[in-house]
């Protein structure tokens, strides 16, 4: 028996089955529930424990103030051939996002390209488990969310804009797919953290004071504002996102999205956007396979700067993880364990 | 009259049909020729200087070498309802550019999105003449190109993949677009040449050495590779833009798109992707104009923590500056200006 202070390993048959549960002991219809703890168990089995069932604790708490509707059914509505709308109708995230992605794979199917956008979600949890089952499915993705506003425009000085995600795919048929799955910010805030508990500075590119000033000073900056990757390039990638995934969605926007943290009981309305590509269409398996396993081969084949850390290609380690995780278990915190048991146990 | 050493100021009735005879003098159809010069003529009333007219320098070279064709005709293949494929058979890239964003626009219109893939392609100019035209016409777009091999692989130390050009465009029907034309570097390397000629130091972010180790010494940094924004993240930006461009369209990729300055009389096998989404299907005029009003507005009213430099969007500089060269006329370099006289004469 795990300590209850300790990283359990959960095997994935049974976490994948807890984590439906505990999204049942919410208020969540059985096939819904499933759907969520797809994406955050895949979330897990990738390593991205931030952004995998640890989450049950703030959607737990929404779902339970009503800030999130745990009956919700999103709906489609088709705008043309080769696009749709999802409305979420302030259902979980990743139910949303699974809607969407699935909806996108049947039109792009048909079609060869297919956009499918999506209001009146909330958290979707990270980019690349859509990305990788779009990918398991041979379709090439680009994926995004909008988000709480945490960014101020570059050049401005409070935030008007969500670290928003951002994530691609491209599938590879032997397994090894590329996944890109980023925000825009520089760094995490955590980083920012890390580093005032150590007492050390930080480079000035990670972040802003309060008055949108770059600073060394990780208290100040932690006052302050990310900064986003290359400046007015990451600053101006952000508001593609938001543009995708908020405005051309009917979503909320920019300061129109909610803080989940402010104002947890209300409906953030979030947008996202799924644009997926049959890959099928452009050639055949053979042809797709040989040229993604000669692409990686070129990159890793570059000599490395630090012979201890070859080049790798965006995804691999988050697969790597994967079957790792697949045989020894999943790491999952006594807290988030925890919570897991005792929303699942109200439905025994 | 101008003296020869000065910037010439040509009204762009007059700088499109100079444009468009001299490519009709480096032998391309008189149709062809319009195309191309379309596109590069709005490169230059944005202020994109070195992707404008003055490019006729490169592309004149090579045009006359026979490593670019000056008689193909684009062919266009459809691989699904709302995919296509266009072999630019070596042709001038913004002559194959503009058959891939027409192509689009008609499959866009039909099924609200669409996926066109360029093969056999060379340096197509900026995004933004195309993110724009696409706009006028009421479509957003995510339009990118594969590049000359310059960057080195996060991590590694040899040029793998090339600085690729990524664009993307949201409409506003009251003329004022989102138009973000970026490349995945820090900076272009001019900048580090400038700093060179000053005998100043630059940032270790920018560049590495020929080993891949990060430098702040400009002389060592024009040796080695320019740095992708936010590292891994820009290396893997960079990476999509070929996957999309290059190898998903059938064209060369990473190390197999050869060199217009090594071997320029080479074909390069450069590739594209247009994605072009038509607004129209997802609301009314009123509706999208009052979002990105509403969406500009929230951005310009971030305090500017410096007072002269007010919070800007991106497409308001190049807009801006187009709507001046349009009174003003174009400002052309007099070595463009005599090259374009030279080629235009043999028309005559």
């Amino acid at each position: 028996m795990n300590n209850k202070n300790e990283i359990s390993q959960v095997a994935v048959d049974a976490l994948r089955p807890l984590g439906r549960l505990a999204f049942e002991g919410l208020g969540l219809a059985p096939n819904a529930a499933e759907q969520v703890a797809k994406v955050l168990v895949l979330a897990d089995l990738f390593g991205l424990t931030t952004h995998g069932l640890s989450r049950i604790e703030s959607y737990g708490a929404r779902l339970e103030s009503g800030g999130i509707s745990a009956a919700a059914e999103p709906t489609i509505e088709p705008l043309a051939p080769a696009v749709a709308r999802i409305d979420g109708r302030n259902a979980v995230g990743p139910l949303v996002g699974m809607a969407a992605l699935e909806a996108g794979m049947d039109i792009a199917r048909q079609f060869g390209i297919s956009l499918v956008l999506a209001r009146g979600s909330n958290h979707f949890g990270p980019v690349s488990p859509y990305s990788y089952l779009a990918a398991e499915q041979g379709f090439a993705s680009i994926i995004g969310s909008n988000a709480t506003t945490t960014i101020a425009p570059s050049g401005g000085s409070d935030a008007r804009l969500g670290n928003s995600p951002l994530g691609f795919g491209v599938p590879n048929p032997d397994g090894n797919h590329f996944m890109l799955d980023m925000a825009m910010s520089v760094v995490a805030r955590a980083k920012i953290r890390n580093a005032l508990k150590r007492g050390e500075s930080i480079p000035d590119s990670w972040a802003t004071d309060a008055s949108g000033k770059p600073t060394t000073d990780p208290a100040a900056a932690l006052d302050g504002f990310l900064l986003p990757i290359g400046g007015h390039k990451g600053y101006g990638l952000a508001l593609v996102v938001d543009l995708l995934a908020g405005l051309l969605s009917d979503a909320a926007y920019l300061t129109h999205v909610k803080s989940w943290v402010d104002a947890p009981d209300e409906p953030q309305n979030l947008g996202h956007f799924f644009i997926l590509i049959d890959t099928a269409r452009l050639g055949s398996v053979e042809w797709l396979k040989g040229r993604m396993i000669d692409f990686a081969a070129i990159l890793h084949q570059s000599p490395a700067v630090d012979s201890g850390s070859p080049v790798i290609v965006p995804g691999e380690i988050e697969l790597r993880k994967m079957q790792r995780y697949l045989q020894e278990g999943v790491p999952v915190d006594p807290a988030t364990k925890a919570l897991l048991d005792q929303y699942a146990s109200r439905t025994a």
